[in-house]
């Protein structure tokens, strides 16, 4: 069995995403193939939380066994409020007593926060060592594991603390996804929609098209493949125009200003990211309609594509205009005070804009409260 | 008063050295001038030590404030034990009370702590933001300072914790080192002769024809120029050949090998970083002696130069030829288990190589005893 490869052409050090069904059992062997041009040292130190490492840890470290890594793990709790400098110190430690040295490797096996942790703590031992990530949540998948953002929270901010640094190899084994929350699932597809909107228009048909997309059950195993492949295809082409962030990535915030300003406000804990993702996307997508960028029938159409994943499209009760507008002042993107908006222009294009007035996002967002 | 440039061609970034006696006052000008070919935001956040921020603190924030700069300052205390990931999160908590955006600044002031821990933090806040190097102490004008190295020290290890984040500045003000204590200006002088035997023979050279080199007071200031000069040459030199330490920056590791053994063996309070280094240069030089690869003659010269820098040349007493070849093993820069050494060739010309058999380490190591 072949796995489908995404080449990441970072000037650098290039990598590939590989994706394929069951190709956690081929970690060992990619990770030492031609799939990684990187020359990694023999030692692999596993990062992963209970979890899914009683699901997957023993395929993992069978195949990086099998192909001659000495291997160790380490357990970490899951959840967003152990991704701290603290726990990264727990890496460090590992590291130390495994004496990995800098041509070894950390493997990530989870989700985003055990991407993000693994990743910084891979950054920042002995200056940066090799890092793998095999995602296993969907949102991992396409966004998180993908363009070497790593990072942990502050105690006053999320992501506030971190690094970029690439992974040598990202391993997408659609297989994992059997055991994610529907509710994680969910939260996936928001970010997958995004890429429709921001950069394919053929995935976002793709989309329209299927049955049902509220659980992975439902869907054709084929288009699964097509959606990770195209969601790690779109996010790689963005991230190697423009690794560090400064011009063309901000395109992948698209639904994030607000989204995570109302994930804020609810301290993190009413919604999901994805959710807040979703809620944002059709926030922006209304500005866009309501500055004359973006048609209402295709703005529609994105919103009936998140209703159909079974994501919100209101803000949650609670939650009010003024508050959000307050915390828009406090986003890590903001640039010289201004609020920068990614909005539609078409259906796989965005654009990048600090022209959005007050009163427009006020009445958007009035528009949108659940009450309304 | 125009400021000697030494350009530092890194093809992501390229920066200046400036150095010039009273360099300090225009901070601000050359981080706003062609100087600092980044462009900067205008929050700069100034770290330093409360003795140096007493003596040159003032000097540095009226000029970042003259050249339209909003400043903070942080005081840390001083010292390596404060070198640690919890003060880097109190650096954090200022550029978060300071709301530091990506294209904001942070100023290191001081010796190497403050350099490293700044710079890291500075590389881990919003993953990466910019920050300009000016130290106070020889040994941080000549190296830490240049080349991107950033960290802080784990409880087992110094500097296993950190990042490779260029400065978009160095400022170096002989002026500064009027306040530095003796010893520590010897120290400096260890990496000072260090570029003279690993790279320019005319730096060694003019070392050899001071009348005095053991206090910064018996220095011609144009001969403290030169060094200055020469040696963030040959450091800029070596660190745009080779940014991320792959192999031509393994040079700079000269002496260090058997001074890191022996700095740790008496848990960094015996003898200073440069200390160190002396005895590591010694022992190296031999070593290459002994294996017939530099000629006794010019051996002799770099001991001698050493000495009347007023830097020790043998192992510190209480400290066994086993315990160095011991800690030998745990150095972060041993590479699949070997030990690497750095060898001269001659005067400016050095190899790395790991082909060194452990007797002979042993026969010098036992040759350089303090009771020998």
């Amino acid at each position: 069995m072949s796995d489908r490869l995404i080449p990441v052409p970072l000037p650098e050090q290039p990598y590939n995403i590989a994706v394929g069904a069951g190709a956690l059992e081929r970690l060992g062997a990619l990770l030492t193939g031609p799939e990684t041009p990187a020359k990694l040292g023999r030692k692999a130190l596993l990062v992963s939380n209970p979890t899914i490492f009683r699901h997957y840890g023993d395929r993992a470290l069978r195949s990086l066994q099998q192909a001659g890594f000495e291997t160790r793990q380490l357990i970490l709790p899951a959840g967003e409020r152990y991704k701290t400098p603290a726990t990264v110190l727990k890496i460090h430690d590992a590291a130390l007593e495994m004496r990995l040295e800098r041509s070894s490797l950390m493997v990530a096996l989870g989700g985003g926060v055990i991407g993000d942790m693994t990743g910084f703590a891979a950054a920042t031992w002995l200056r940066g060592i090799h890092v793998a990530q095999v995602p296993t949540s969907l949102l991992a998948m396409v966004d998180a594991a993908i363009g070497g953002k790593t990072g942990v929270n502050h105690p006053r901010g999320k992501n506030l603390i971190g690094a970029f640094h690439q992974p040598r190899l990202v391993l997408i084994d659609p297989e994992v996804l059997a055991t994610l929350p529907v509710r994680e699932f969910r939260s996936g597809m928001a970010e997958v929609i995004k890429y429709g909107v921001i950069w394919s228009r053929g995935l976002f048909e793709a989309l329209e098209a299927a049955p049902r997309l509220d659980r992975q059950r439902g869907l054709d195993p084929a288009l699964l493949t097509r959606i990770l492949d195209e969601s790690a295809r779109a996010k790689a082409e963005v991230v190697s125009q423009d690794e560090k962030e400064g011009g063309l990535r901000a395109i992948l915030n698209y639904g994030h200003t607000i989204g995570h300003a109302i994930e804020s406000l609810t301290n993190y804990k009413l919604i999901t990211h994805g959710e807040g993702v979703a809620i944002g996307m059709v926030a922006a997508g209304r500005i866009a309609v309501e500055l004359g960028m973006w048609s209402a029938a295709e703005c529609d159409r994105q919103d009936a594509l998140i209703a159909r994943c079974g994501l919100p499209t209101r803000i949650p009760a609670g939650v009010a205009v003024e508050a959000i507008i307050d915390s828009l002042g406090l986003d890590k993107k903001v640039k010289a005070g201004k609020v920068r908006f990614i909005l539609p222009e078409g259906i796989g294009r965005v654009v990048i804009t600090d022209q959005v007035p007050n009163e427009v996002i006020r009445s958007v967002l009035g528009g949108l409260l659940s009450e309304a």
